[in-house]
């Protein structure tokens, strides 16, 4: 695969992630992939990513259902980053929101604010 | 600053940032920040990050001038990581093109394309 000889894994074997939506360019999130699940993720065109509190590679969605289908993917000028344009099933934040930055800092109120629309109620899908 | 309460910076005190285009949203580069350079990123309005290469702390953009003036800040449900919203001065890229994610890998034909036009040489901007 030659977008592997591209790629530089850090110290861990990992490499970051960039998970955008390919309609609107939203970013989902952000995860960390190792050899293998770039490798995965290329091969089954859906994302896998190696989560660093388990210790294991894993589809994304796994337990809500909700993948992402991969519909193009680029790296950057150093190989060591990635972006993923995906199809995201439902949501991408298991806090019930399409984006995991559904949260937005504005400095001039030093304040927090939700910027994003729930779209499912976690309580009912993480069972 | 009551951004910085919710961040969670790793072993090495640092934190990823995706750089996106405030107007088309799409992804221009990621960067690493440590609690200085979030703080300075939000007071300046421009984006400063913690360059690993050299150690220290760094405005994006001092050399080619090409400097990313912020729009809006998110953070992910996890405190993990940061996206910022910026204009973008000229172009991210120091290969001269507008963003880092210029190259697309092909799974199809397992190629590689450029897929971005170039911005600037950089032979006249870094001398």
């Amino acid at each position: 695969m030659q977008l592997l000889d591209k790629l530089h894994f850090n110290e861990k074997g990992l490499i970051p992630s960039v998970i955008v939506d390919y309609q609107d360019g939203q970013v989902l999130t952000l995860c960390y992939m190792n050899r293998d699940a770039v490798e995965k993720t290329i091969e089954a065109g859906k994302i896998h990513v190696f989560r660093r509190s388990q210790n294991r590679l894993m589809i994304k969605g796994e337990t809500s259902g909700h993948i992402q289908l991969v519909k193009r993917v680029f790296f950057d000028c150093e190989g060591n980053s990635l972006v993923f344009a995906v199809e995201q099933k439902v949501a991408a934040c298991h806090a019930g929101y399409k984006t995991c930055f559904y949260r937005e800092y504005i400095p001039k109120t030093d304040s927090i604010q939700i910027s994003g629309d729930k779209v499912f109620d976690p309580d009912k899908v993480y069972k």
